[in-house]
């Protein structure tokens, strides 16, 4: 994309509005404007960022072999009176009546929605088992919407639903999920630690959060700092062992980790002194069994080998797909803006053409610019007439992890050079070297 | 994909509410399940076609310059009442307090939201020619929502916006669309007919809608035989080149070519008889040039080199994307389900397996399954042990363009069948050649 041509709104001042700094960067870095109380637009690059982040979601889930469905936004209030939620559920749920009269809701979740869909077409223990899940705006009515899109109204989430015949079919479909999460957060950059939660009114050991640790966390987390050394990295796993599922959660769940509506204080000081850790941390995610609560109340059942009709077991499994946006900001900026991790960066590099109108300038950025098309990598080329300190200035507020800087100096001695935002070093290649360089960071093959 | 994994809940009944061939075929084909009147839930393969029919319109819109964007489903009144449209919208526009008492509706439409984030960011006229678009849920409250995703109430569409200085650059704009608009239409393998519009209470000559020839179409249409036989083919054109993006325009549009809206029998008289054709179609899209109106209103002014505040000159340029497999599939199919055209099939290829657990034709199977996935295609493996009748029913009902078909008998004498879904045509061949003929026809590279 050359910027001349983009729609890249940077603001110069910091918003009143944004008192977390992820609110501020998004606001600053044009990736976002408020429409209402916690309701957001989202401006190219902001719904860049956005998408990357559902096709590794998208990616991940499938991998396991999850199935993308899509249900609409609004539905009928029938289902929510089947499962007894729609009394229960508070004024975070946005109720509506349709110009019939019909009373209608704007999914804030959707357990009765797949439920429905599963009784009408599932019938047998054959067709388990099953996870069906998708990627959809969703809307709760909060009191105080804040921070941004981290506790938005209207937010997109990435929901998924198991069905199976047994708990312990239920489990495995549990541990799988809780693999395909670490693998999501991972692949963002992102350290987001499964703490065990509150089931609520269900109750039952069998829900865990994901929290990613940052100052500006809503919650407060206790953990046993060996944690924070496991990574699931890139080993290869096969969804359908249920041994080395079980194994994943073993290793990532059997150290203490707890939010403070889960901490226990006398466990937590039996960790070793030196490894107790308190924090603050963003809940990114959520996995939950839940038996047959849903499947009951709405007859979701299937005939199992023995001809009899059973109430299927269930779970859903969340992830706060726009909500990440906010937390990868906050576990990952500076002063002078925001530092994208590679995996859901909306440019990968950056192109900054000094003198803008000089001939051989102009030529080598437009020669980098194909040439990392031609590779699959998406440069963002500064092409404007504007002064380099303004160019750098925006480059480090939109926090694209490389930039390339050309300018008729370097190109006398056959250099451009290389810069890390993360970083801030800097090196002097040829060009050639500095695309080959950009390339195996991202993993394509410069030929 | 294998069906034995998948979640593909065709129906054996023809489903007594639809009334249409598409309606009935994306029901028994397991695409959608109604969840409320006019509001679906897309399943799995339904859910493919949506999102392959998405991805050609993004393509065609960036190729174009067009940069996306996303605006929230739900939008405040206010903005609607600055525009004057909150009173004037009647019954249809789904309209919602939220827990504060504050009036918002569910957009059915955006161009109070584009207008508001336009003015919000740009002041200067060196920031045109601007078009964002967004492909969003959108919500109109039909008073009888039928003939399902086809006139339905929650729909997905792809709205552009064009901001420009003049209105000149504003028909640019308005040109370059449609050509946008042809090349999207033709790689669904539709002909969608430019047709005069009506401009409604701003009027103008500057609105076409799109239609497709279908028995089922809402609306009747009155052309000159001649445009049947136009293609806009796989010709490039430079989105710049104001000349070239006029042609085709003119190439596109100077025959007669009307609905019933804008019918005019003096017109249509001169048409040569023989060429004289009525017929009924399915409008699929809309461009529309309609001036200041929006930004007058609400005050989207940009500076011009003159110093001088003026309003922009807009447009707005809508795809039905949801309402485009209804349509696809009025146009493409027969008795025994639907024929997807290649450009957006859910898979690219069937494969059946005439005897599930024989071990030469499960080897057989499974190794054209893994060449093909090697190719970047996606195949749908009917590994189900079930009847070869059935299985050749399932394929036949679904539409997958190409089939191919292995047993213990053909693999005897070294063959499998490729069969055509259109023409119903097979052919014997070594699966080493069904793989490269398959792989030629999605333009993928055998090695």
């Amino acid at each position: 994309m050359r910027m001349s041509r983009y729609f890249l709104p940077v603001l110069k001042e910091n918003p009143s509005e944004a008192s977390i700094v992820s609110h501020r960067l998004m606001l600053r870095a044009g990736m976002i404007k408020q429409a209402s109380a916690g309701i957001y637009s989202w401006l190219p690059m902001g719904l860049k960022v956005l998408r990357n982040i559902e096709t590794i979601v998208h990616e991940e889930q499938q991998r396991a072999g999850h199935i993308p469905v899509l249900m609409p936004t609004l539905q009928s209030a029938d289902l929510w009176r089947e499962s007894g939620r729609y009394d229960d559920y508070g004024e975070e749920m946005l109720r509506i009546s349709d110009r019939h009269g019909h009373d209608m809701l704007y999914g804030p979740t959707n357990e009765e929605q797949i439920t429905d869909i599963f009784r009408a077409h599932v019938g047998s223990y054959k067709d388990l088992p099953l996870t069906l899940y998708q990627i959809q705006w969703k809307f709760r009515d909060e009191r105080r919407p804040r921070f941004g899109v981290m506790r938005g109204r209207e937010f997109l989430m990435k929901d998924g639903y198991t069905f199976d015949l047994t708990k312990e079919d239920a489990l495995h479909a549990y541990n799988r999920h809780l693999v395909t999460y670490l693998r999501s957060y991972e692949r963002m950059g992102l350290q987001a630690i499964p703490m065990r939660a509150d089931g609520g009114p269900i109750g039952g050991d069998y829900t865990h959060e994901f929290l990613v640790l940052a100052e500006t966390g809503e919650s407060e987390v206790f953990y046993d700092s060996e944690i924070t050394d496991l990574t699931f990295g890139d080993r290869t796993i096969d969804f359908d062992d249920v041994g080395a599922c079980a194994g994943v959660l073993d290793e990532f769940t059997s150290r203490y980790a707890r939010t403070d509506e889960t901490h226990d204080a006398e466990l937590f000081a039996q960790v070793p002194a030196d490894r107790q850790r308190t924090a603050r941390g963003i809940e990114v995610g959520q996995i939950f069994y839940f038996g047959t609560k849903y499947s009951e109340a709405m007859g979701a059942t299937v005939v199992n080998d023995q001809q009899q009709k059973v109430p299927v077991h269930m779970g859903s499994h969340g992830i706060g797909v726009s909500r990440l946006l906010g937390a990868i900001i906050e576990a990952s900026h500076d002063d002078n803006g925001i530092i994208w991790p590679e995996g859901v960066t909306p440019f990968h590099c950056g192109i900054v053409n000094l003198k803008t109108g000089d001939a051989e300038a102009d030529a080598a950025c437009e020669a980098l610019y194909d040439s990392m098309v031609a590779l699959g990598l998406e440069p963002l080329y500064d092409d404007r007439n504007e002064r380099a300190g303004g160019k750098f200035a925006t480059m480090d507020l939109i926090g694209l992890p490389w930039r390339i800087t050309v300018g008729p100096r370097g190109l006398k001695n056959g250099v451009v050079e290389l810069t890390s935002r993360r970083t801030g070093e800097s090196e002097e290649l040829s060009p050639e070297q500095a695309l080959l360089k950009i390339a195996q960071i991202y993993g394509k093959a410069a030929s």
